[in-house]
C-alpha cells in the first residue's frame, strides 16, 4: 500500500513543503524512518533527530520547518501529533480489509438485544437480553455484552472485555455471605474505548456509568456504581473500586487503585501505581508510590521505615535538649 | 414489575409497619429513594438520611423504628442489610427472565465432563475432559473449566473466568526454562461466586483448593497449589502467588498481592493494595500502602526515604553526642 | 497410570539405586509422599525430609544420596529438579489423553491466517487475517490472535490470552482523544508460555516483540512497542507500560509495574509488586515495596512520612546546633 503526499494533504490538510507526487509506503518514527515513511516532529525536543532523519517526509509544526535538512518533505500543521493520529486512520482505512457492519455468525445475541445496523459484533461475542450496541460500535471478538446493558456511539471493545458482571456485594450472615443480587446496569456513552480483558461491573441498584470519550486500556476493573467522567484516560491494570466517582479529563496511571466510594475532581492526574485512599477535590498531579532502589538499599531503609514513629519522636527529644 | 409489601414480607418475614397493599416497583438507595422505592438503613449513623428520605418503605433495626417520618412504611427486621441483600434475591426471582439449566448449544463440553442437570453452562463455555461441575451452579459466558477441575454446587462463574491453567512452573536449565507439567487440578467447593476473567491455576502436584463460600471479584489470579480458606472474600485485582494458604474468614482488599508459600491465619483483613511479604499467624488488620500526596511533596519524600537508614543513624550519632 | 523406576530412567537418564520393577503411581512432595511415589530433593536445606519421607523413590543429587533411608530407591541426577521437570512432562506424554492436533471446529479462523498443520487451536480461539501460528504451538481455548500478528514454535497460549489488541495510543484534541491508529503487529518467537487472560497489545508503527524461551504467567499486560528479551520470565498480574524494553534473563515478580520508555538491562530481577520508575543498567536485585505491617502501626507511620523531608531538615538543624 502506498499514498501520496497529494493524497494525505487533500485528506487531512496542512501545507506541504515538497513534491506532491511523493508515494509513501509507511509511518515510522523519526529516528528509524527511511525514505518512503512518513514520520511527525511533536516535541521541540527531538529537533536533533529530525536534523538527522532519513524520512522521505517529516510532519511537522510551523516554528520548526527550517530544522529539517533540505531534501526531505514537510507537512507543516500546527498540531503535528494530532495530524499523525488522523493519518494513522486514513492509513487504516485505505488497507483493504474493511471491517463490514453486522453480526458475526459465531456470535451469540439474545434476540431481545438491540444491535444498531451499523455496529459490528464480532466472533464468538455474548450479547445478553435486552442489551443495547449504538450506531458504529465494534464488539473486536470474544467480548460479553450483559443484561440490559447500553453501549454508545462509535465505541471500540476489544478482545475479552465483559461488561455487566455482577458487582461484588455481600451482606454478612454470621459467618457466610449472602448475596446482594446486583440489579443495575452498566451505561457507556459515545466514543469510549475498552482495552482486552477489561471488566465493567453492572451496579447494585442503580447503573455503572462511563461517559463519553473515556479511553480505558486492557486489564482494568471498573467496580459496580462507579461513574467515570467524560474524557478521562485509565492505563492497563487499574482497579476502581465500588461506587468511586471520578471526574472528567482526568489520566489514571497504569496499575493504580482507586478505593471505593472515593470523589475524585475533573483534572486530576494519578501516577502509575498509586493507591487513591482518600478523595481528592482539586485538580492536580498525585503519587504515592514506593521509590525503587537495590534490594540491599531497599530492605535496610524499609525496616526502618518501620520505626519511622518514633524516629520522629527522638528527633523531638533531641530538639527538647537542646533548647536551652 | 412490582411486589406488595404484604408479598415482601411473607416471603422474607420481619414485621410490617404500614400499608401491606403497597406496590413497590424497585430498591433504590436512602438517599435517592421515591414513593415507589424500598430502601433500608444498616448503619445508624445514616439516620437523618432516613428522616429525609422520601422512600415508600424502609426495611430498619428495631431501634430505629422511631426514626422514619411518618407515612413511610417500615419493615423491621434484626439485620436490615441481610434482609435487603434476600430482597435482591427475591426481586431477581420474579423477575420473568429465569435462566433455564442446561448447556447453551455454543458451550463445547467435553463428553467425559459431568455437568450436573440442574446446573447452567452458558454461551461460548468450554467444559474440559473430565472436569465436573455441581448442582445448581452456574457459568455465566465464556468460562473456561479445563481438565478434571471440580465445581461445587450453587457456584456462580462469570464470564471470562479461566479454572485450571497450568500454574506457573518452570526448573531453569542453564538459560532457558524446562517446563514443570502441572498435573494437578482446581477442587472448587460449594456457594463459591467468582468474578469475570479471574483465573485459577491449576496445582502442580496437588490440587488448587477454592473452600466453600469463598468469594472472588474480578480480575483476581490464584496461583498453584493455594489454598483459599472456608468464607474468604478477595475484591478484584488480587493476586495471590504459588502455594499461598490463607486461612478462613480473612478479607483482602483490592490489589493486594500475597507472595508465595506464605501462610495466612483465620480472620485476616488485608487492605487494598497492601503487600503480604511474610506469613501472618494472627487475626488482624494489615496495611503496607505509601500514602498518597501531590507529586512535589512526594518526589521530596521518596527521595529522602532512600536515605531514610543513613537518617536513623545520623539521630543515633546526635543521641551519642547529647549525652553529656 | 503407571510407570517402572526402569522406564523412567530408560526415558530420563540417571542412575537408579533400587528395583527397576517398582511401580510408580504419581509424583508427589517429599513430605507427603507414599510408597507408591516419586519425589525430589532439589534443596540440601530439606534433608531432614528426605530422612523422613515415605516415598517409594527420590530423585537425588550425587551428594545427597546417601542420607535417604535404606529401602527408598534413588535416582541420582546431577540436577534433581531438572529431572523432576522432565518427569512430570513423561508423565504427561503417557497419560491417554493425547492432543491431536488441528483446529477446533468451534474456533474462527481467518482464510488467510495460517496455521502449522501441527499446531492446535482449541475450542472457541479466534485468530484474525494474516496471523500466523508455528509448528506444535497450542492455543489452549478461548485465545484471540489478532490481524498480522506471528506466534513461534513449541509455544502455549493459555484460556483468554489476547495478543494483537490495539496499543493505548491517543493524541489530544482539546478535551478529547484522538484514536492512534495502531499500525504494527505482535512477534512472539519460539518456546513462549502465555498465561491465562494474559494482553500483549500490537505496536503503533513497528512490532511488539517476545523474545524465545520467554514465559508470562496469568493476567499481565504488555504494552504497544515492548520488546521483551529471551528468557525473561514474569509472574501473575505484571504490568509492562508501552515502549518498554526488557532485557534477557530477566525475573519480574507477580504485580509489579514497568513504565513506559524505560530500559531493563539483562540479568535484572524485579521483586514481586515494585514499581520500575526509571531504567536499569546494571544486572541485580531490584525492590521497592511498603513494608506490611499491623495497619495500627501502618497509619503511624504512614503519617509521619508525609513529613519526612521536614523531619531530614531538622536533623540538619540539630546537627548544626551540636557544631561548636
Amino acid at each position: 500500500m502506498q499514498l501520496s503526499l497529494a493524497f494525505i494533504v487533500e485528506a487531512l490538510g496542512g501545507t506541504l513543503r515538497g513534491n506532491p507526487a511523493l508515494e509513501i509506503q509507511g509511518l515510522a518514527p523519526l529516528e528509524s524512518a527511511q525514505s518512503q515513511h512518513i514520520s511527525f516532529l511533536s516535541n521541540p525536543r527531538y529537533q536533533a533527530q529530525l536534523r538527522a532523519t532519513g524520512a522521505g517526509c517529516v510532519i511537522v509544526a510551523p516554528a520548526l520547518q527550517d530544522m529539517a535538512p533540505t531534501g526531505v518533505a514537510l507537512i507543516v500543521a500546527d498540531n503535528p501529533y494530532l495530524y499523525f493520529a488522523r493519518l494513522t486512520q486514513l492509513w487504516r482505512q485505505q488497507q483493504t480489509r474493511s471491517r463490514v457492519p453486522g453480526i458475526h455468525p459465531s456470535a451469540v445475541v439474545d434476540p431481545s438485544a438491540q444491535v444498531d445496523a451499523t455496529a459490528f459484533v464480532g466472533p464468538l461475542c455474548v450479547v445478553e437480553q435486552g442489551a443495547r450496541i449504538g450506531p458504529g460500535t465494534v464488539l473486536k471478538s470474544r467480548v460479553t455484552v450483559g443484561e440490559d446493558c447500553v453501549i454508545g456511539a462509535r465505541c471500540i471493545l476489544h478482545a475479552g472485555v465483559v461488561i455487566g458482571a455482577d458487582g461484588f456485594g455481600f451482606a454478612p450472615d454470621g459467618e457466610r455471605w449472602e448475596k446482594i443480587e446486583q440489579l443495575g446496569a452498566v451505561r457507556i456513552g459515545d466514543d469510549v474505548e475498552i482495552g482486552a480483558n477489561t471488566c465493567i461491573d453492572r451496579g447494585a441498584l442503580q447503573d455503572t456509568v462511563i461517559e463519553d470519550g473515556v479511553k480505558l486500556d486492557n486489564l482494568i476493573q471498573i467496580g459496580h456504581n462507579v461513574r467515570v467522567g467524560r474524557n478521562t484516560a485509565m492505563a492497563g491494570c487499574v482497579g476502581v473500586a465500588g461506587s468511586a466517582t471520578i471526574g472528567e479529563h482526568c489520566t489514571i496511571g497504569g496499575g493504580a487503585v482507586v478505593l471505593g466510594h472515593l470523589k475524585i475532581a475533573d483534572g486530576v492526574n494519578i501516577s502509575a501505581a498509586t493507591v487513591v485512599t482518600k478523595s481528592i477535590a482539586k485538580p492536580g498531579h498525585y503519587t504515592g508510590v514506593f521509590p525503587l532502589d537495590d534490594n540491599a538499599s531497599w530492605e535496610r531503609n524499609a525496616a526502618t521505615l518501620k520505626q519511622l514513629h518514633t524516629l520522629r519522636d527522638r528527633i523531638k527529644t533531641l530538639e527538647k535538649e537542646n533548647k536551652p
